[in-house]
């Protein structure tokens, strides 16, 4: 594997007749973009650490038992099969050298480009207390997904067990940071679960009276919304029994333990949302960044200062019409890559200038529970049902795929009608093959 | 969690006023026998080290990307929760004391029962050479078939990125070890994966060329069916472009290669599905088990000997009629399951004696790939396109819920009309938390 790059890197460079375009991350940015470049003259090559493309707005759904992982990501290598100019490398990037025009990846391979598209995406942001992470990991990958939901459903297990009612309130109890849309989504979410889908199958406890606390710092919960439709929010989740604790901060998390506006709280399961940190192609580069570490870009997208480089999706800072910073949403990523792949296509085909880009917003939502969302329009506002139906249509239509389209439409409405989630499943990591670690290996 | 079976244990034991019967596992056997002592008025404890029922015949299409998880696997405790007599706990068995009547749980909890069935099931028998275990891992545990899937998807991968056909070839080879029911449908559905689901996605590999090597140390595969039958998938695998090699034992394997019948085979998977033994219920017992680990019992299920301790499924070493032992299938699992249920019902409740057991064989099947599987169904054989719509008829009956029902059944469907399987994702255990492993940590 040592120079395992032959493959793409003499496809493209310098070198090669025909230009090379170079897209990292297939996100909703990356798959755009590789999608508008697809069927073009000149070869086209996405690299992803991961084989799959994931729809991060429902990995909170994973995380709470709710769908599995398949339901939500396609393999890269297929959604872009069609385009036979696009080529799908399975590597991570470690730098990026924009002088000699070449991307570097973990096991060595070097790849040239003409055109670079950046599109890694963003983690969870701890704001300097990245050992928080461990205790209170956020739903962003399936790993954190699988994480939070063994934890979820391992604490209400042990409190089953427990004799101590201290130790059973501390194990029923979730804390969830953050009060933005993941926050809100994860504390509806893991209340549906505690009062319906488990109703009935314990003995000693009552899954009903969970604990769950949703903490935000802020004055209220849902800022990027209007302040109705955060009411709203506010109130469904309060009546599906979630303590909403605002203008309160994290001061300390520790696992199974949090200190909070001052006090303490023992808990099951802490799941953190609050703010992501864009992934570092600012150090790739070389380049400054925002404090959040975003680069900034110019209204073609284009990294200033840079030639031939172009940032798309939560690691770009730019701007709208307002002169406001494009927030971090899957429907920015998406336009600027479809608008990026086109544009430049254009641009090497025919010569023609990359346009300024322009984000038309198609409207916010988030979804509190059954019966309960919300949709921001600009001027109309939606809540109650009728958001949720609307947030349940455009979430299967925005899935890619029909067969994926067709299990969550399918395990929506199973839950809409028993109650019941269908992945509960707690399924651990250290698992050995063959061992059986309930007691060793048997005498044969 | 020092004392946590004050809950099971002050339930039952001899001390309590009705008696208490423990089932340890909640597979095929203990979930049937758990239901039939459903609604009785003593208490029944389930004790299963996971949280949920596993349909273990269909494991090998998780491994093969083709089904998820939760689409095969149900919680324990909803599948008991209507059964207000039923407590299901999470939790490890380390011993039996049948002196004292008590189980023994690896957090130290101890459950005393009256009565107790142990069905804790099978692993994969690397008979001596449990140091294969991790180079070959088979599909018997959700871990397991992660593992499995990751490195099939990952061979083809490493395969489009290397340069040196030679690396290419050995990381297209997959060798299947076991010519049994696993064996075959692990073989035939590698092998429909490379041919049909993975086609047009590669650049610079042909998957179909992909080399998948069966390996059976006996003269023929699939040994527990007629010959006709057997003959039939072997020929339907050749057909597949898989290479059967019978009469080859496994003299070596490390890994990335394997040696068998004195040559030396790289390969970027090789997957395990030669024999089972026993979970080590006959240590916990202390009593003598077969060269499989399995306990003779008798025709009340009963371990002779001991008194009120039954083994069912996997474990027991059960004979027919016929005088011959009992396969390991989940239709014995479950016939006796459900017999020594309702059987120790009566016998507790009314003190009807229990009846000895008897083993009705319902057909046995195993499938090659798309329009191709056989039945036996003594004197009916099944085969091809009917053999094929009978087995998916029936896998799907004999699924536990509606829901899991439809998934499969629409996974199943689309993977007919498409070639593709849904599944496709390397998942990797070792992802951390808001770590991005591209780089480690973002200056902010």
């Amino acid at each position: 594997m040592s120079d395992s790059g032959s493959s793409a890197a003499s496809k493209g460079g310098t070198a090669g007749l025909k230009p090379h375009v170079v897209i990292v991350g297939a996100g909703f940015g990356g798959l755009a973009a590789a999608r508008g470049l697809g069927g073009a003259d000149f070869p086209v090559t996405v690299i992803d650490r991961r084989n799959y493309h994931l729809f991060v707005p429902l990995l909170y759904q994973v995380a709470t038992a709710a769908l599995s992982p398949a339901d939500i990501a396609q393999p890269i290598r297929r959604l872009l099969a069609r385009y036979r100019n696009v080529e799908v490398v399975l590597g991570e990037v470690t730098g990026v050298d924009a002088g000699g025009r070449t991307v570097k990846l973990a096991d060595g391979t070097v790849v040239s480009y003409d055109r670079l598209i950046l599109a890694p995406g963003s983690a969870y942001n701890y704001f300097g207390h990245e050992d928080w992470a461990a205790a209170a990991p956020g739903p962003r990958s399936f790993a954190d997904a699988r994480r939070i939901r063994e934890r979820l459903l391992l604490a209400f297990e042990r409190a089953e067990q427990s004799p101590d009612p201290e130790e059973q309130r501390a194990l029923l109890t979730t804390i969830i940071v953050g009060g933005g849309p993941t926050g809100v989504e994860m504390a509806g979410s893991v209340a549906e679960l505690a009062r319906y889908s488990f109703r009935r199958d314990f003995r000693h406890i009552d899954p009903a009276k969970a604990h769950i606390l949703l903490v935000e710092a802020g004055p209220r919960i849902l800022p990027t919304f209007p302040e109705d439709l955060a009411n709203h929010a506010h109130k469904a989740l309060q009546r599906l029994g979630v303590t909403v604790l605002t203008g309160t901060s994290v001061e300390r998390i520790a696992p199974g333990e949090m200190t909070l506006g001052g006090r303490t709280e023992k808990a099951g399961c802490i799941v953190w949302g609050a703010g992501v940190r864009a992934l570092p192609a600012g150090r790739w580069l070389g380049v400054e960044t925002d404090r959040a570490g975003r680069i900034a870009v110019g209204p073609d997208l284009a990294v200033r200062g840079l030639k031939d480089v172009y940032v798309i999706g939560d690691t770009a800072m730019a701007t709208g019409r307002d002169g406001a910073a494009l927030p971090a949403l899957a429907q920015v990523a998406h336009q600027q890559g479809r608008f990026l792949g086109r544009a430049l296509r254009r641009n090497m085909e025919q010569g023609t200038p990359i346009p300024p880009f322009r984000f038309r917003n198609r409207g916010n939502t988030a979804i509190v529970g059954r019966n309960s969302a919300i949709f921001d329009f600009g001027r109309l506002h939606l809540t109650g049902r009728i958001g949720w139906l609307l947030w349940a249509i455009v979430h299967i239509y925005l899935l890619t795929g029909f067969d994926k389209r067709l299990l969550v439409a399918t395990q929506w409405l199973w839950r809409y009608l028993t109650y019941q989630t269908g992945a509960r499943l707690i399924i651990g990591d250290e698992e050995e093959t063959g061992s059986d670690r309930l007691s060793g290996p048997v005498r044969s």
